[in-house]
């Protein structure tokens, strides 16, 4: 499958190295083409990896991550094109992280807003489906690696079909076993303000290496 | 024990009614003593029941809970008065949720801040510790309602020896049986800010009898 990753910071690198290793065709997409980080990525992923701007991997993608940092994600989505995303599944992993007081960083958008809605408004005729925001990068991609997969993933958008086909790639892909559906994508603003709780759980456990697990 | 609670909605009913039935005294105070919602819960209750103002629960508890509405959470401690409060323990349940614009309700606070610090900065000669606002009360004081009790409660303060009396608390009454200390009461904004996930959680789950497990 030919998947876009915008973003190239470990986020971005991780899934997209990911995909390659699952004999996905994956172009990282960044501000300008022939950056560092992405051409790094390119050389070490392997054959099926390579690399433009924005709007280059956005077009190349049947299905795209949007794998930038929360502050730029809006103006990233903007670059990458609304015609090339029109009709594609946009999966959305940002979070609105301001790290400009320190840590832990707190969070940009308030509660009655979500980077997983701004997405959707920036694009609307992109299926933003909202998961994966809620654990680190190597969670993501290799939910086994904590308590053998036992914890849960959310999704949240406005299209059924798209969150049954991103439930399906965070099963089959990523080894989620427990994928709850939270709604239309107004539910990314409870994804993301759990992000709070989720850096002060960080600081007391001392390991990203962890999830929640919904009991009941 | 004697016990103060601050509160006479659901919340305040159920954490007293249970702590009467533990055998503890608890006054329940209110905005003005002698309201329908107090008298009528000290009548269920039981005899170590009673109730009063604000300031009169809170001179009476050696310990005492803040089980206000969000809204009317900091106003309610100013009534109950900060010398009546100095040195002792306030476990602070409550939650910064906004109606307001229906349902599911939003948070107030922003993420720079949280009714936890606001309490502790309104009282800063008692000890306050956020805990138990990430569940419902059935929950709060019976965790063995949900898949045992194996799942997760947090606490927060800026007194060790506060957070270590309450972390006992939760685990000798409630039947909590794991609790995570997040630090500081700044980390209440972790707390806090979960609970835009939990209404999403809950809306899909349809049932408030349910809580997280932290797994690793």
């Amino acid at each position: 499958m030919k998947i876009g990753v915008l973003g190239t910071g470990t986020v971005g690198q991780t899934i997209g190295g990911k995909l390659v290793s699952l004999g996905d065709e994956v172009k990282m997409g960044s501000r300008s083409a022939g950056g560092e980080n992405a051409r790094e990525w390119v050389k070490k992923a392997g054959s099926t990896a390579s690399e433009g701007t924005f709007a280059d991997a956005a077009r190349f993608g049947e299905i795209v991550f949007n794998c930038t940092s929360g502050a730029g994600s809006i103006e990233a989505l903007r670059a990458a094109g609304a015609a090339n995303l029109e009709g594609k599944v946009l999966i959305d992993v940002t979070n609105p992280l301001d790290f400009s007081k320190g840590m832990p960083p707190t969070l940009f958008t308030g509660s009655t807003d979500s980077l997983g809605e701004a997405a959707q408004r920036e694009l609307p005729g992109a299926k933003v489906v909202k998961t994966l925001n809620t654990v680190n990068c190597d969670v993501m991609v290799d939910a086994r690696r904590v308590a053998g997969g036992d914890h849960d993933m959310f999704v949240a958008g406005n299209d059924a079909g798209a969150k049954a086909q991103v439930s399906e790639i965070l099963k089959s892909w990523f080894g989620w076993k427990n994928v709850l559906d939270l709604g239309d994508i107004s539910a990314a603003r409870g994804m993301e303000s759990y992000v709070a709780l989720w850096v002060r759980a960080w600081g007391a456990l001392k390991t990203a290496d962890f999830n929640i697990k919904i009991v009941r």
